[in-house]
């Protein structure tokens, strides 16, 4: 054959395979047409009109998986105004797959009626959409995944996204975004944009949704053009008091403040408290207390951190300027903290779900993590903890990263009360596993401390610090002398949720609870 | 069924399908064995003893595809080092998929005999090698790719790359990596790791050589530990004075010096210099003369660049700091000027060759540049351009990013000096097609420029502007008045290499030269 250059091609090479010839034009995947080889008028852009405009491109077919991440919190608009738009056009049995969600998705509730959602993959849920679907909403059970678990199962593939809905506080014609904005309005800025971008690298269509067109090249970013098909301009993505919290506060409450305590003597007598050493501290009065003292301790013995990891605070962001954490990797900005120093802070960076927790061969973020100080629902004597159920059995939080980081972390410390409401937080069997105990190596109380009898080097290290050690069942019968037995909840047999281990196999399903 | 916890699981729920109980061990993708979820002891690390070691995790065999980069340059130690140790090990058949080869690489001459390697693929091919090649030493052609069209049979899966062996100049013990190092020693840095990005994102397994193991996290990188395998310590990854020439020296050559002049004409002439531009030049003494009067031109215009992309040089990065260019996204760094900026400057930033220069749907920054000066050996009456076979027909060259920005930028300005040694650089047909003329809208030589009749526009801007506007014909006459008419080149039958453009179509084919 020929090519349009009059060149003669064979159609065939032994070792290399078909030859096809140059025809002077190029195939353009979308419109599956052939257009000429340059365009001399116009920069190619990616925006069309509106989402409308957008997800007809993105050939959306009933049955199909959509995506979201849950970066702008409780400020989110995108879910529900996307849910609209694709309801308005009549899709039916729709899978979504978010990274979580929360209580401002309750119009979900409406398109799980009239049949447009089929399907629920998260993290979490909370508030009325939660309530429902404890009640039994939903034909199909909802599956709840960690993040490392989410990330690694569109990974692997064995969750197939077919159009991802991802909301950007800035981005260019290209699709260059990012969780905040270098120039234009920045006031629904994120920081980062960590569960988003594995979202946007695997999805088959990938569309964004932003309030903020900036010049071209919108660099350096989370999310690349190369992983971006379309852009919708629209008036707002989200609430901005609702995405960021302000200042992160102090804890006064004289429990939160004897818990962290205690965690921080854990800490510090484990073993791990040496200079180089990682941690992970989430959000919750106690948590942030931990953080707090941690650098105390730090500054006092003259130890620097290697890294902190996961969601990251203003008050984590606080240590890393002062010199006491070398880098930051950021998979969730808390507040607005650390919303501005990711976009300031050279070694304050955001990194995908995958890179944070993923389980996958290559390992994760949490292989190298030393400390990590969880919160807990409830706690089992197998220490197996419950951040999924109420003490009513109803869904009203969410998996997060406690399932990856208690695998991945040297010492996995688990903080609560032990009493929350005239409820113990320590059952024989806690309502709904989600972490299983074999990762769990501290239980942290304002009564006590009990370690994972696994754990007997921790134990022999706490003991010789002077911490008082005693067994789950000691800090049970504690509680239980005070408040007594908690009474049985009653379920339906009706499976309403699933809860996956990290791998992707099931650990734990919630049932309906009966009325 | 019931899971290790206890609990009862259904195998399988209409809607989710088939589940699997959680077992309490993690499976091991790597050995195919299950361990324990939690491995208190020590930090995971993916160091392996030796080279041979992670050749053989990574279940390397006879007919596969290894991939290198060319980031190193004459430095280059890894391609040798890497295909000694296979030859060693009696692997046959391999395909080499390489984002380019040069004079260094000569020791592949015997790997070629003895049958370790089979078959090559690569940007392009220099020295010794290319002309053993050239010679016909391969049974199967060689299949020459432009950087975005190599990123884009990558991507796409039209070439697989079983094992990618990726030379960095720091690595953590996780394989988050870098062409630089922050820590130890930081000799062998190249800058940007662009070319080598895009290997570790899509090869099935990924090995990296480094004289460096820096602590954990090396954050930001170029790789990310997610995309990486095994790690292998070397003693010399490359000689430092291969890898990076020192400060880009001015041109004094008269003739180059003309050829810029003439080619800043075009661009202030062109309608495409304005606030807010953007640009890519070249190395090569001509094109760094460019950059070195545009500069002069924007700082008297008042006119600044958005960005400049591409191979990135000191004298770019001298603009930028200047703020005369707002941003740079470097898919390989020349000098030394390049290789410190990106450690230091945040707008500054590596950019993987996909993102660069990828012809897929989601397109690349070449689709946003407004101009790109490009050399050239060869440019015919059709303004076809070869840069891939000298005068002679032999191979000594690289398409490098040629196809993708001509087919990419808003204005194509191809420089090159009216004749060469005594040969006309216009010829009726170039000896190889490299990048089609559809694509080139300016010539510009010491003798005069030329403008692609296609470009009406050009042609009116120019003139408008006081240009000389000769054809192409006109142009070759006055080279050929001078030194007379080429004698053609006597090719064998035998095809020695096949010419891709960068959408994987065949624009050309080179034969064996004969003697």
């Amino acid at each position: 054959m020929k090519n349009i250059l009059d060149v003669e091609i064979p159609t065939y090479i032994e070792g290399v395979g078909t030859l096809t010839a140059f025809d002077g034009r190029v195939y353009d995947e979308k419109t599956h047409e052939k257009e000429g080889l340059k365009d001399y008028r116009i920069k190619k852009s990616k925006i069309v009109r509106d989402l409308e405009e957008a997800i007809r491109r993105s050939g959306l077919t009933d049955g199909m998986t959509i995506s979201f991440h849950h970066h702008f919190r409780n400020g989110d608009y995108i879910v529900n105004t996307v849910m609209e738009v694709i309801a308005k056009m009549g899709f039916k049995k729709l899978t979504i797959a978010a990274s979580s969600l929360t209580d401002i998705h309750t119009p979900m509730i409406e398109h799980i009626k009239n049949g447009t959602i089929y399907r629920i993959e998260t993290s979490g849920i909370r508030g009325e959409l939660a309530n429902a679907i404890s009640n039994g909403l939903m034909e199909v059970p909802v599956l709840f995944r960690s993040h490392g678990g989410r990330a690694y199962s569109i990974a692997s593939g064995e969750l197939t996204i077919d159009v991802a809905f991802l909301g950007v506080a800035s981005s260019d014609i290209y699709g260059n975004a990012n969780g905040f904005s270098r120039e234009g309005n920045n006031d629904s800025a994120c920081g980062s944009l960590g569960y988003a971008m594995v979202d946007a690298l695997y999805a088959k269509q990938v569309i964004l949704l932003t309030n903020n067109i900036v010049p071209f090249p919108n660099t350096p970013c989370a999310i690349p053009q190369t992983n971006v098909d379309y852009i919708v301009e629209v008036e707002a993505i989200g609430d901005p008091k609702g995405i960021a919290s302000g200042a992160t506060r102090y804890s006064t409450n004289p429990r939160e403040l004897l818990i962290a305590q205690n965690a921080i003597r854990v800490i510090e007598a484990s073993g791990y408290f040496e200079d180089g050493f990682s941690f992970q501290t989430g959000t919750g009065g106690a948590a942030l207390a931990v953080t707090r003292f941690l650098r105390d301790k730090m500054i006092k013995k003259n130890i620097k951190a290697s890294f902190a990891l996961g969601g990251i605070t203003g008050q984590i962001v606080k240590l890393h300027e002062e010199g006491l954490i070398k880098k930051l990797l950021d998979v969730q900005s808390f507040d607005l903290g650390a919303i501005e120093s990711i976009q300031k802070n050279p070694f304050h960076q955001q990194v995908d779900a995958h890179y944070y927790a993923g389980p996958g061969t290559e390992g994760s973020t949490v292989d190298q993590l030393d400390v990590v100080v969880l919160s807990a629902l409830e706690v089992d004597v197998n220490y197996n903890v419950n951040v999924l159920t109420g003490s009513d059995g109803v869904i009203r939080g969410a998996i997060g990263g406690h399932q990856d980081t208690a695998a991945g972390a040297r010492l996995c410390i688990v903080v609560a009360p032990l009493i929350r409401g005239r409820i113990p937080t320590i059952l024989d069997r806690v309502n709904t596993i989600v972490t299983p105990g074999s990762t769990v190596d501290v239980l942290v109380t304002d009564h006590g401390t009990a370690v994972n009898p696994l754990r007997i080097d921790l134990i022999e290290n706490l003991k010789g610090a002077g911490i008082s050690v005693f067994t789950i069942e000691e800090l049970k019968e504690k509680a239980e002398k005070i408040v007594g037995k908690p009474n049985a909840i009653r379920y339906n047999d009706k499976i309403v949720g699933i809860v996956s281990y990290r791998d992707g196999s099931v650990i734990d399903l919630i049932r309906k609870v009966s009325r």
